[in-house]
């Protein structure tokens, strides 16, 4: 049996980024470049004012003129038409062109105003001024030609304001994935339906289709299919248009799990069945070959924690990887267990788990969960508890591993 | 001038929660819940197997019956038709209900299939079996009528499976808040646009539009605005249909700031200008009284860096507070400086950093920054550190807050 990292670089191996779209500016969002972005200006353009104030010569100032008479006024947007010459000054404006023969800027609350033929004068409080103070000089922050943003970065907020700045409003961005996610089995009913004896709502696949949108998979939820071959093939043959095809149950020992059946006879190839750890053992992947790359298709247990503890482990980082991001490893913390615990399992264990800050320190205080069917404690959970196969007694105040679950 | 905490208690004291909404649960992911969810269900509905195998009785097992007759199978979805007794089992897959009599499940790979009349005979591995194994009584998870979620709670992948199960298809949550963002100055072009000479594109708007977005409000782009009091006034009016208004550039000191002005022409009430940070200290805030809660006005500095430091501050935590979530404040960490670090700033600074691990340590690196009009290395950044303003030499190895900055 693999263990988790075993199974992960499994999936990982045949998790590939999809092809490159183009697409707008403002819907890039949370995607991936797909390719290197070069500036076409110079940033700032010129050299430009950081305060309001008094473009100035530093010397000119040190040499004992503070009242220097006001050539003109400049405001963003606009040029300067005067050069500026020992006993002048010209009033300017936060980002706009220092204009020639200024040096530096004198901010506007260092200065008054005196009354004066012509625009005035300006009084300097003090005569220091350092020379290119309140300056950025052209080019500091960007040359035109230069790279800005590399291929395979993550495009946040701020990439958006740099490929902005640099004129770029359409962008090629890997392609977002597509995730179908499958419920399966006799017992359920959709969420809308009170379910008769031995029945239960499908509560899987409403979750793990918010959990595919919640990584920025883009996902189509295909309801549930009954244990009978011909219903199992029809769906999963439709999930398998997608780039990742999540069924949710038939992947235990029960006579009627179909899946790994019909998912051969439609040509995936099953890469590993059943992991190393608790809840979720019986996770079941496979991968169909495609011309855009494998399309991957994880079997998850029906039971919902484990199904959801499978989805941290495996199914999110496979969609990252397919949306061309590098670092997709489940990243791990530590803190210390508020209380102790024991537990008997020989494999390692996810425990659902509440993670906070004790002033600098974080603790963990594993919940009071009642088994892989108990969805509602894990809603009280923000982290899953880590407990390694190879100890039964973990002791309060001892470090341990915890996964953060995420949004 | 107000300090960091100072100004976003000002912020927060007049953000309110939106009103509630009903919302289809697929569409709920992200929202926080406007009401407690109880369940409808006993869950499990029955006494139900956790795994497959077979229903037995212990002490029956115990006493030497290692050899039972199979009465009858029961997948999931199925009920049960027959009592088991003593010498007798039942078949029962994960998920289906423990049939009456039968007090444990033995894991069919601890049994043997023998044939024999009717369905024939199962061959136990082991005598030792505990009372209740396998199986989870009814109602552990949750009991009908219980309160499963809390009004308050964020909707994760989680909650949306426990929604599902107790039957809720549609669910009041607070309202997604909307955000207009207008941005001013005569010097701005849009990203499509060459600029000319003194002109610069508009790249404030695009990544504060993605801002919003990436936390969860519902963004509007109006563009930007002259520096004219009509045209402001327009657009202005036009903001103020939203809950919030986010303006970059007009809020420092220069001739054309006529933001404030205008703004307190349309009935925005002041609350603060300018905050005691570097970079964003023009900051202005202002809020308009209206029946369902206040409108803020975030006017923001027009350099880019200045306006994200000041969203991530200060918008994000009331975009927070308007979706209803209580813990908004902006969290630090803490990490050490990989370099020296010296400030001349009579300010509390928060600069552009790279914080990574370096083991299990967190480390932090101030990136070459060129200041505040300077976006192209915050696009390096994934952290602001944190330099207090009453010290200003940091040494290598010395520990200071941090604060990350999200997706």
């Amino acid at each position: 049996m693999l263990s988790v990292d075993e199974a992960l670089r499994a999936v990982l191996s045949r998790a590939t980024a999809r092809p490159a779209v183009v697409c707008p500016l403002a819907e890039s969002l949370g995607r991936v470049l797909a390719e290197d972005i070069a500036s076409d200006i110079d940033s700032p353009p010129h050299d430009k004012s950081l305060v309001d104030g008094y473009a100035v010569i530093a010397v000119d100032v040190a040499d004992g003129s503070t009242e220097l008479q006001i050539l003109e006024e400049v405001t963003a947007g606009e040029l300067p038409t005067q050069i500026v010459t020992r006993g002048k000054a010209t009033r300017i404006m936060t980002g706009a062109p220092v204009p020639s023969g200024a040096d530096s800027v004198v901010m506007v609350e260092q200065t008054q105003h005196v009354a004066g033929s012509g625009l005035g004068l300006v009084r300097l409080a003090s005569s220091k001024v350092t020379h290119g103070q309140n300056i950025m000089r052209r080019a500091t922050s960007m040359t035109k030609g230069q790279r800005v943003l590399h291929s395979g970065c993550e495009i946040r907020p701020i990439e958006i304001g740099v490929m902005a700045e640099v004129g770029r409003t359409q962008v090629r961005v890997v392609r977002q994935p597509s995730v179908a996610v499958l419920g399966t089995g006799n017992e359920l009913v959709p969420a809308s339906q009170t379910p008769a004896a031995g029945q239960i709502r499908n509560s899987n696949g409403p979750m793990l289709v918010a959990a595919a949108e919640a990584w920025g998979a883009a996902p189509v939820d295909l309801g549930f299919a009954r244990d009978d071959r011909a219903d199992l093939r029809r769906l999963i043959s439709a999930g398998l248009e997608r780039d990742v095809l999540i069924i949710s149950g038939g992947v235990s020992a029960g006579v009627l799990d179909l899946v790994p059946g019909a998912l051969n006879e439609l040509g995936v190839e099953q890469v590993f069945h059943k992991v190393n750890l608790k809840p979720g053992k019986p996770l079941w992947f496979g991968a169909l070959s495609g011309p855009a790359g494998d399309k991957l298709v994880f079997g998850l247990p029906g039971n919902p924690v484990s199904s959801l503890v499978c989805f941290e482990l495996f199914v999110r980082p496979a969609i990252g990887r397919l949306s061309g991001r590098s670092d997709v490893t489940p990243r791990t913390t530590k803190a210390r267990l508020t209380a102790a615990f024991s537990q008997r399992a020989d494999r390692p264990t996810y425990f659902p788990a509440r993670l906070a800050m004790l002033g600098d320190e974080p603790t963990i205080e594993p919940l009071a969960w009642q088994g892989s069917g108990d969805l509602r404690t894990l809603a009280e959970a923000n982290a899953l508890a880590y407990f390694p196969a190879c100890q039964q007694e973990f002791a309060v105040g001892e470090t341990i591993c915890v996964l953060p679950l995420g949004r």
